[in-house]
């Protein structure tokens, strides 16, 4: 589909996505110290520009607190849109970080002698042209562009508009940066801006390979609702904890607390707790733990018959599939394992649920009969994070099951093709009587520093 | 989502699909050898009900036959409906060949120790709940009942309408092999009727996990058209040979006659040819081998100045982009090599493509710039192949880029969960001042056999 086949509104997104995907092609081929260099580069524009960019930003504050004042605008978005030279020297930093990780690029991930002379290797490539939807938060946007750039990517930036003028100065930046490099061209990072912008992105099938949404849970569910191009994210954690029979009691209040309390508004905090009845001697001191630090709880009937005197909310059927992301979960005896992996595979979102237990067979029922993209045994979910999982960079987190699963490294931004390398070889020579037979040895193990995926 | 919420035409398929995801959940749990025991019984019972599904398939055929007559069928829609004792018997061994394969459940992809005593592990398991629909093909029906019951997935099955007492006496000797199997469930295998029926599945995102057309181009593009569910397959097979300045001539002509002639109708067969001028001694020896093939040409006004008597048409701008699927090619003179990765990236469909050269500088251009599942440097398109790839089965082939790409085999049915295990450690421990650190070691490379993604 050509920009000229389309209405007007989107026409000129499609003709940004058209030259995001020629530079993407370039880009595809540039050698790895060519994209690291560009890296470097931007880093550097961002402290050369440090006074465009805050002037930029003070402007967008100063908008956003009115909006605020008349209520229009939540303080937390504010807060995430502040920049000051500290906070911009950061995003210099991960931006370098990214740089410095392995290449995603040209590893080999299947090596096949298919017959003398004909050898068939899979190899990892980048995905081509990725939209980044965002609010707020300027420091996504230097990220997602270092993440896109280092894994060979095109990306297509659309900021919220309460941080429109910050994102243009950050995007001169890069492209003062990548300005005349053959290799990355300045159109491998693009800006759009509006809302019609969005629509028309998400509607460009055949430009867009990937939307990575940055925001709220209302723009991801909003974003995946609205295109058929895939999108790499997640609306909802709703993690539970399942203290089984045979749980260590001091562990289990130990890694719920730490669930809990430690980043509340983390998409991968504990939201239900589910305690086996035969491990109801945990629910008192467990209980204790939580309102000491200041944890609020909705509670099952049992629970509360347990402790008739705690100040427990009685639990409604929503709590059981409520991200809370502040200091308050739910909390529930349930008759046995079974029951706890089936509400788990009912009411969670799939992200991340973990079982405390010194049952080994309890914990290998719970790690095979739950669906979800992180199970854990004894350790707290707030592990589930690709630099806790040792990816170096988290380009999110996907609670879908295709591609790329929980925390996802730069690996998630790269695709692979199969490249086949002959000297003339037909298959008609491979079939029918008398047919050669193929040998289909397979060469090498990758190395181990193979990608995630 | 809930079959009672759905309304009342859908509810029944999501039924089926809810009592899928039930059976997919235990399925997961199954150890290899109850998966490959189930398909050796599902071959036993294709044998046992030998009688029973030859004559369903007769019905089948005999109402095919006045569609035919009446012109209401294609011939080749037919011939694809027949079964008879030896294809049935066919049916069977390919059903029992999946059994054999290696498991591609449990495979560690990933193993990294992040700390002593909490060690992480990314895991192939199932995706849970596939669908596929198809036309005709009864062979098409056990072969993905197979793989999907192999890779620890349930299969909704939506056969066409002309094949329907088939399918029904197909999936009866699915479901009597299946009965009373306590880890491969009969609910496993489903199977709904009715054009209502696609809608639905189609609909269903909370509870199909990925669909799986396989019939002609327009099934595959209805079915991508209308639905949110990932798809696995493609649409188009427009796959180019490039005969570069530098090819061996009589090396371009026997490859480009296999990626013809072999199997026209395949779609890893080329459809266009394009022949740097500075190959144009290639052109008339080319035209003189596939014109005694019987393939027609449509050429360029280049290729026809330079043999003004052969009996070429001359090429539309939709011959370009067109999938024959039969004896018939477009052959094009170009300019460079750039032109020419310039023309398949605009107008192939990202399937196959090839080049032919001696130059070992163009070859790497053209893997690296042609922007495809599978590229090619002397050897014919037609071996993009699951089989011929060494994949043992083939789910299908993708020309989406996320998942899996170009020829899929059994792995394009799995996916992976995070398994992390320690010993109670919780996250406040490695952050902020004194935080412990990560060691982040991974601990093994992959075995060799490890899945193709």
């Amino acid at each position: 589909m050509t920009a000229a086949a389309l209405p007007r509104a989107t026409a000129r997104v499609a003709e940004v996505a058209e030259h995001a995907r020629s530079a993407a092609r370039r880009l595809a081929a540039a050698p790895d110290a060519a994209r690291q260099d560009a890296l470097h580069r931007i880093a550097d524009a961002l402290a050369t520009d440090v006074d465009a960019i805050l002037a930029a930003n003070a402007r967008d504050v100063a908008e956003a607190r009115t909006a605020v004042e008349r209520g229009a605008m939540s303080v937390a978005l504010l807060h995430r849109l502040v920049l000051d030279a500290e906070k911009l020297a950061d995003m210099a930093a991960q931006v370098r970080a990214v740089a410095v990780l392995d290449d995603p690029l040209g590893r080999v991930l299947r090596d096949t002698l298919l017959d003398d002379g004909l050898a068939l290797r899979q190899v990892t490539c980048p995905i081509g042209v990725v939209a980044a939807v965002f609010e707020a938060r300027p420091d996504a946007m230097t990220q997602i562009a270092a993440l896109a750039l280092r894994s060979g990517n095109a990306a297509i930036l659309k900021p919220g508009r309460e941080a429109a003028r910050t994102a243009r100065a950050l995007h001169a930046a890069i492209a003062h940066a990548l300005a005349g490099d053959a290799h990355v061209p300045a159109d491998a990072i693009a800006l759009v801006e509006g809302r019609d912008a969005v629509d028309a992105l998400l509607g460009l099938t055949d430009l867009v390979d990937l939307v990575v949404p940055r925001g709220s849970k209302a723009l991801v569910r909003s974003i995946q609702a609205r295109t058929r191009i895939p999108v790499l994210g997640h609306a909802d954690g709703i993690c539970h904890v399942y203290v089984d029979a045979a749980a260590d009691g001091a562990m289990a209040v130990d890694v719920v607390v730490d669930a809990k309390v430690q980043y509340p508004a983390a998409c991968n905090a504990v939201e239900v707790v589910l305690v086996h009845r035969d491990a109801a001697h945990v629910v008192a001191p467990l209980v204790d733990r939580l309102l000491a630090a200041d944890v609020s709880i909705a509670a099952c009937d049992r629970v509360r018959a347990l402790l008739p005197d705690a100040p427990l909310d009685a639990a409604t059927d929503a709590d059981w599939r409520t991200e809370f992301g502040d200091l308050r979960l739910a909390l529930r005896i349930v008759d046995d394992l079974a029951d706890a992996i089936a509400l788990v595979n009912a009411n969670g979102s799939h992200h991340t649920d973990a079982i405390v237990t010194d049952d080994e067979r309890a914990a290998a029922a719970f790690l095979a009969g739950v669906d979800s993209a992180s199970v854990m045994h004894n350790a707290s979910t707030r592990f589930a994070d690709g630099f806790r999982y040792g990816l170096g960079a988290e380009v999110g987190i996907s609670t879908g099951k295709l591609h790329a699963r929980g925390p996802v490294g730069l690996e998630g931004l790269t695709t692979y093709r199969w490249v086949l390398r002959g000297r003339g070889q037909i298959v008609a020579d491979y079939v029918g009587a008398g047919a050669r037979p193929f040998r289909h040895a397979l060469r090498s193990s990758p190395p181990p520093t193979r990608p995630a995926r």
